[in-house]
Formats: C-alpha cells, sequence, structure tokens
C-alpha cells in the first residue's frame, strides 16, 4: 500500500534573489495556504536568507547544487552554502529517510521557460504529478534532471519526493505579475495533487508524457583574455525549447558577425540565462523524451 | 572662442551587474575605437571593479550617487563607494577643474527605457548634443535630472561635461544583443558629436527638444512587516513613459486585486526597475517639458 504524504515543505529562495519564490512563501505564510489543504502538513522554508538579504543568487556556491549525499555528510565541506545544506537536510531531511515526505522548491529563470517543471526522479509518483500538471496547465514544460546523476544536488532531493516549479522569463530581483501568478497556479497544482494522490482519486492522465531532458550546455565565445566576446543571436533570445541545427545563427560577435551553429540538431533552452554567465554558459542542450506512465520508462528518442 | 574638447573619457561599470557598458568599455579598449576619432583622447574606465567582480549593482552604496563634491571633499566618507568616488575624482577631475573634458557613463536598464539619454547640465553644449543625438537616433529619450539638485551626485558630474547612456531593457548580468547595439551607436553618435563640435561643424538643430523632466517616485504597497504585497499592474510594465491617469490599475496584489492610481495625470518610467526595489520605488514619475536650443531655457510645460 502506498504511504500517504503527511508533510509538504513549500521552499522558496533557495536562490536569494529569485524574489518570486520568496514573496509566494511569505505571502501564503501570513495567509495560511493550509485551510484549503486540511489533510496534510505544509510548512515552508526560505533557504537561504543571507543570500536574500543580499538579493544574490548565493554567497559562496550555488546551493541547489550542494545535497548530494556525499556532500552533506562531508565534514570538510564548510563554505557557507555547504553548511546551510547540512542544516537544511536536519531540518527537512535527513535524505534517505526524510521528515518531510515531499519538497516543492520554488525557482525563477531568466530565460523563456514559460512554466517549467523539474523531475529528478522518474517514478510513478513523479509521473503522475508531471502528467496532472500537463492536464492542468497545457502549456507547461516537464524537465527531467534524473538521468544527469544518481543522487542528485538539487534541495528537494532531501525528500523522497520533489519538484522545482521554475517560472520565466522574469529578472532578478523583480516580481512580475506573469511570473507570480504562473507559480502560484504550478504551487497550487501540485498541492491538488497531493490531495488526490492521499486520497486514491488520481484522474485518468496521458498514458504517456514528454519530457525534455538535458544532454549539454553551450559556452559563449571568449578572447585571449577569457572575456566574453559574442552575444546570443537576437533570433534564438526567448526561444527555449525550438530546435537548432547546422548552420542556424548562434552567436553575434561584438563586431556584428553572425557565428554558425556547427553541431548535431538539438533543442535549446536557458538560453542568455543571467545565473549561468559565471560559467559562461550561453545556453543548455536538450530533447524531448517521451515517458510511459504504465512502465516508467522512455518509450522511444522522439526524432527531432 | 568655445574651447575645443580634448580628452574624453568613457566609463562602463559604475554599477556592477550593468554588463553592457562593462563589455562595451572592454571591447573598444582592446580595439580602439580612438582610431576613428583622432582629434582627441579616449580612455577607458571600469569604474567600480569590485562591484563588477561580484556582479552587483555596489558593494555599499551606489557609486553613482557618490559624486556632489561636499561628499568627495568630506575625510568622513570612508565606505567602499565613497572612496571609490574619491579616487575616480582624483583620476578624471577634480571636479570644478577637471582633466577630462568629457564623460560618457555607459548604464542599462531593466524597464523598458530604451536610449535613454540623461543629461545633468542644460546648458549650450548639452541641449546641442541632446538635440543631434535626437537628429540620429529619433527614438531616443532625453531626460533631464538637472533640476534635481545644484551639484549632481553622478559620476559624469566630475567633469564639465557629461552624459549618461541608459539603454533598456536588459536583465543585470546579462547582455543582450538589442541593448549592446544601441548602446554602441549612441556611444559613437555621442563621440561623432564631440568631432563636430571641436570642427564648430554641428548639421542644423531642431531649435526645440522635449525632454523627460522627473518630479516623484511611487513606492510599493507593503504590509504590516514591510514586506512588498503587490506587484506593478501587469498592463504598465513595458510600459515606460506612457501616461496614467486617476484610476488606472497600477498594482496588482498578492491576492490578484486591482489597486487604482489616485494622483495627478502624468507620464511614467523605470517602471519595475530591479535597481530600485532595495528602497521598494515601483515606479518614477517625469513629464515632458519643451527645451528651446535658443534661449536654453525650458519654453513651457506640456499639456499633458
Amino acid at each position: 500500500m502506498t504511504k500517504k504524504i503527511g508533510a509538504v515543505a513549500v521552499v522558496g529562495g533557495t536562490h536569494g534573489n529569485e524574489l518570486t519564490g520568496i514573496y509566494t512563501v511569505k505571502h501564503w505564510q501570513k495567509n495560511n495556504l493550509r485551510e484549503s489543504y486540511p489533510e496534510f502538513q505544509i510548512e515552508y522554508l526560505l533557504a537561504n536568507k543571507t543570500a536574500i538579504n543580499e538579493n544574490k543568487r548565493y554567497i559562496e556556491q550555488d546551493l541547489n547544487r550542494c545535497f548530494q549525499l556525499t556532500d552533506i555528510q562531508d565534514k570538510n565541506k564548510i563554505n557557507q552554502e555547504q553548511k546551510l545544506a547540512k542544516q537544511i537536510n536536519q531540518k527537512l531531511g535527513p535524505k534517505g529517510n526524510a521528515r518531510v515526505d515531499f519538497i516543492i522548491d520554488l525557482h525563477t529563470s531568466t530565460a523563456n521557460m514559460q512554466t517549467n517543471i523539474v523531475l529528478i526522479k522518474m517514478d510513478d509518483f513523479h509521473l503522475k504529478l508531471a502528467a496532472y500538471i500537463k492536464l492542468q496547465i497545457p502549456d507547461a514544460i516537464i524537465t527531467s534532471e534524473s538521468q544527469l546523476m544518481d543522487d542528485h544536488h538539487f534541495l528537494c532531493s532531501v525528500a523522497d519526493k520533489g519538484v522545482v516549479i521554475e517560472i520565466g522569463p522574469v529578472v532578478q530581483g523583480v516580481l512580475d505579475s506573469v511570473c507570480f501568478d504562473k507559480t502560484n497556479v504550478a504551487l497550487k497544482t501540485c498541492l491538488d495533487f497531493v490531495n488526490l494522490y492521499n486520497q486514491k482519486n488520481i484522474p485518468e492522465l496521458n498514458p504517456q508524457l514528454e519530457v525534455m531532458s538535458y544532454h549539454s550546455k553551450l559556452y559563449f565565445p571568449c578572447d585571449q583574455f577569457e572575456d566574453i566576446n559574442a552575444v546570443v543571436h537576437p533570433s534564438l533570445v526567448g526561444k527555449d525549447y525550438s530546435k537548432i541545427q547546422k548552420g542556424t545563427p548562434i552567436f553575434k560577435t561584438f563586431f556584428g558577425e553572425n557565428v554558425f551553429y556547427d553541431g548535431q540538431e538539438t533543442h535549446i533552452a536557458f538560453v542568455n540565462e543571467a545565473a549561468y554567465y559565471d560559467q559562461k554558459i550561453a545556453m543548455c542542450f536538450c530533447n524531448p523524451v517521451q515517458y510511459s506512465l504504465t512502465n516508467l520508462k522512455p518509450v522511444e528518442l522522439t526524432k527531432l
């Protein structure tokens, strides 16, 4: 028999400059979202308060890359975010045997990622959650990061069940009405699903689910001083999830010359994402994979 | 006889997270913009290197508010940006008797400010500069901050002549092709004007110039905990320089209710600007004023 979900944590401010999640958490803390969901516990967490106060993504290291078991158990990992990860693991976890059953972590992107639902496990619960979200929010994009690592480094991996809700585009350090509304709709849809899951009352879902799967990154061109010397081609800005192929203009140099893509056909995402400039990442590459909800596996690589 | 302009400083990174100016300065430092302008000196400055390295607007205080004479002469003003302002004043100034004749300071905005040319003096040189820019870039907006204070606090006030080129919208910490191109066009137009000014060869200019003049700010509504509890109304986002009047929906609360504007008719700018969230400023109010290039004065307040 499937265990009911008793405790849900709604997390904002894992990245300190993503105001939407921070203000959504503050708003519902004060205004009792719990009343709508009396059958399970909802708790709230502003994850990186120092970074929130400084309006920065992180102080020393991206907190949302600190939750691999080997890292939270490593006594030598003591920078600000590594220590914070251990505290959060104590509070919501410990990972592997967590007090909290389900973590919903609220993020934003400066890229046109729309309502992006990021999964790090592709089991029955998570695939049904995603399919239910697609039913309620047809333009939501489902993304899998499960294939990237066995023990995931996201905060939401502390609980047995976890999801990242990531909405874009919105500027860092800014509240935007559209982004705020989309975040709240996606959050409520996840909580509605928990109710239905607990009540064994999940409606009929599409048996097949398209999931974006990341496979690589594209870095900015740089000069001999390691300074970026080109911008993402204007024809690609805002075109997240679209397809590029050999010959697509991909960068424009500071002198105004086009640089053309020379790799295999792929879809693009996180196009010109502000948070990735520290690593000089211009965009990420992904492709859609069809998952079957009945055998929980990718059924085939979609032809590009 | 008017003194020729001998030395121009092009400044980027006065705000450390406005990448366009920073990369424009780096690009032209390496690639000799000077060759196109052999008749005067061009020097380059990345103003706030610590803030640039941290990808933050500033460390302790907004550097572009530190250049009033009373402040740069005050020995008790020793925070990071106040000290930096004194150094920059030594390097380019001193203010009142500056080595550099003309400072062009490159900025960006997350609001839809387009090509915004900000003047802090409304004398013959600056009005002609602005009118020349309008001739070359018809959709440029000319803004005056000269009325806000007698001794201005902007970095570009260190020289006798100064201008801020501010382009938006662009996300902080990001390079955008459109924004980069607009910045470079506006910069070259300013340098072209210096050539024409030195050669006494300024073309015929429109004798009247519309200038946006700021008169007040609008703050976000907050709850009892001093937390913002509403977003800028989505109908106003991106609508910088448009007009609002009594009854215009101006905010939307986190509960989704409209808040209506209840003041005098005015134009709006810096709508939902990320850099102003630290002061909880939702937007600024301004109105167009017509300046005459012949008597250097506002001719009348334009009827709204």
